[in-house]
């Protein structure tokens, strides 16, 4: 049987690689890039007023001149004009051009204005240069300023914005579907009986992939009857990127999954991994190269599954590097016997001391999946170890940001 | 001048509240729940079966008997049957209901199966009870499992569907508008001279709008023109729950837009902020209420302000109770003299004692918003303190978890 890591590395190994499409800018926010993106323009493009005020010749001020007189007004968005001859000064916007003929501005608050003739304050001492963001002082055209393989967020949609791309290379969505199976289950808004539970993994995992970033992902239930099972498994098969099941995995005589799975054509990679909660985990590859999930049906492992194999797979197809490690202190004693890596659910707070403390919220035979709500993650604790005290520092994995 | 932390709790003081509406379960992810939600049964709903195997009476374990026949089997999803008989036993699967005269599960490793008579494994000793889920362990019918005001996270999809839920009651999302004004600005696409910039500001903050869950903002340009201003505004103004501006409120001759604000019937509650960036921030209330935010036009300015007062405005009308506190430690000395809050762009990083540490990424005259990609947020340095040293400990604020 496969260790956590050992499994995870496999699922990676396995993935192929999804296409890559151009989106426009306002629908790039949260996708992966597929390019590199490199500076359009100096930036600045040019020298840049940063504050509201008066552009001087620092000469003139040197020489001991307090007194300017305004030529003309420079505004954000003007073509550069020149400021010409000893003792003239240009009022100048915030983000306008440095008129030619001036290097530094004075701010209008220091400044008194009659009959356009700009006086400066009495005790005001401006420093040569003040106030101008030089042209190519953040980047030089060129410059790769994002790389393949990010996460667009909210501040590199400012940059591609900047470096002028309407549009821009990105992974392909995959095309997900996930399958609950099982006859005891019920969607919500059906009536149930006492023996039936609530169809509940599936619009979960589709929440979770949308965190993600992948929004493709439908859901569909069907019963343990092997037939239908066959025959709906090939269509979602052949129609999708990545099939992801629940339930249906372990030992039991209506666990028919893996077996149709391999009719079907999808060849097993491994089967079970040493680890709490998921160990039945079955993990595939079908005929076109699909990745095919078969997660437990228990909703906690189901979820912990869900984010510690089928979302780094999906962001690894996209073209994104393995997530960075975060760590985290354990926040009481925890004891765990059996030899399997442990995936404990924790609540992240602060100890004394600014480290990050993560609150074990064991779940009740990992079915009890109410307690996961207001969990932010969950530890991975060595399958090797059985006393993890207080204080222990262990890698976190946030539901929400592989 | 108000303080950081005045014009915060002023904001929240000023917002309304957005309205109620019900939205299916499947588009229920990320929005701010607006119902307490109740357990719809006992959960689990009967005693369930944790591992296939079989059910038997500890009592005939207990008097000696080591082989059980089997009456039936009980799948998950069937109606429960009873166990009749000493001697007796049914197959179980993981997820079914536990027989009625029954109340331990042997697991199907642990036996072995002839002519219908199940054998326990030679050394095998069970526990009472083992591998039964009690009925109502995890909560009794009618226990709040979710609270109004949470973010509905995957978790949580997964805990409506069990309590039955099709849709649920939900903040609306604001009608956001995101103006950018100024001539200098350029839409990506479109041809620039060399004295223009590129517009960035609306496509950023409406991402970062996004990732917060409010989805439905819409981003508009607009010259520097008094009436055109005025006239679109008005508009504006007239559709939005939320009006947020980028340019223009600083102290230049083109900055108009608190006078237009004025006639248009917004009144201001406050402008400028002791703080660096977005020291200028103006806001107002208009006249049907609608939350008014002028942010500076400086990129870095307007991101820090839309992180530090639009999202949380929008999350507290949408009735989600005040961000928790997030302390990290800074990773180098910074000192800071203006008597301002300092709000400084950081990534995490981890010091070798577990702690989080803040490493700053500071942006060249707060106009350098390529130095903002690949931050994670940015920590809040008060603003009567100069020295903050390597491991001082400060609040941090995520971009993308208000």
């Amino acid at each position: 049987m496969l260790s956590a890591a050992q499994a995870r590395q496999t699922v990676l190994e396995t993935m192929g690689a999804f296409a890559v499409q151009a989106v426009p800018l306002e629908k790039a926010n949260g996708r992966i890039l597929r390019q590199a993106v490199v500076a359009e323009r100096d930036q600045p493009p040019f020298d840049r007023v940063t504050m509201d005020g008066i552009a001087i010749n620092y000469a003139d001020y040197a020489d001991g001149r307090r007194q300017f007189s305004m030529a003309h007004t420079q505004h954000a968005g003007d073509p550069v004009r020149s400021v010409d001859g000893t003792g003239a000064c240009a009022e100048v916007m915030t983000g306008a051009v440095l008129p030619d003929g001036t290097d530094t501005v004075i701010p209008v608050e220091q400044i008194e204005v009659n009959d356009n003739q700009a006086i400066l304050a009495n005790d005001y001492v401006p420093q040569s240069g003040q106030f101008v963001h030089r042209r190519g002082s953040d980047h030089v055209k060129g410059t790769e300023v994002l790389s393949s393989g990010q996460v667009i967020r909210p501040a590199d949609v400012a940059v591609l914005a900047s470096c002028g791309l309407e549009s821009v290379d990105v992974a392909a969505t995959p095309t997900v579907r996930i399958i609950s199976t099982g006859n005891e289950l019920i969607p919500a808004g059906q009536p149930i009986e006492d023996h039936q539970i609530r169809l509940s993994n599936g619009p979960a995992m589709a929440a979770m992939l949308e965190d993600g970033g992948f929004t493709r992902s439908t859901t569909d239930h069907l019963p343990d009857n092997p037939e239908e099972l066959e025959t709906r498994i090939g269509t979602h098969l052949a129609e999708a990127d990545v099939l992801i099941l629940s339930g249906g995995v372990s030992m039991g005589k209506a666990d028919f999954v893996p077996e149709i799975l391999h009719r079907l054509g999808v060849s097993k990679v491994f089967h079970k991994i040493r680890q709490r909660p998921g160990k039945p985990l079955w993990f595939g590859k079908g005929p076109k190269g699909q990745a095919v999930f078969a997660l437990p049906g228990n909703p906690v492992s189901a979820l912990v599954c869900c984010r510690q194999y089928v979302l780094p797979a999906l962001r690894s197809a996209s073209g994104c590097p393995p997530e960075a490690p975060f760590t985290v202190s354990l926040g009481e004693d925890v004891y765990f016997m059996p030899a399997l890596t442990r995936f404990l659910p924790v609540r992240l707070g602060f100890d004394d001391d600014g480290r990050i403390s993560a609150l074990p919220s064991p779940t009740n035979t990992s079915g009890d999946f109410t307690a996961l709500s207001g969990t932010d993650g969950y530890v991975e604790m060595e399958a090797d170890v059985v006393e993890f005290p207080r204080g222990t520092l262990l890698p976190f994995h946030a539901w929400d940001r592989p």
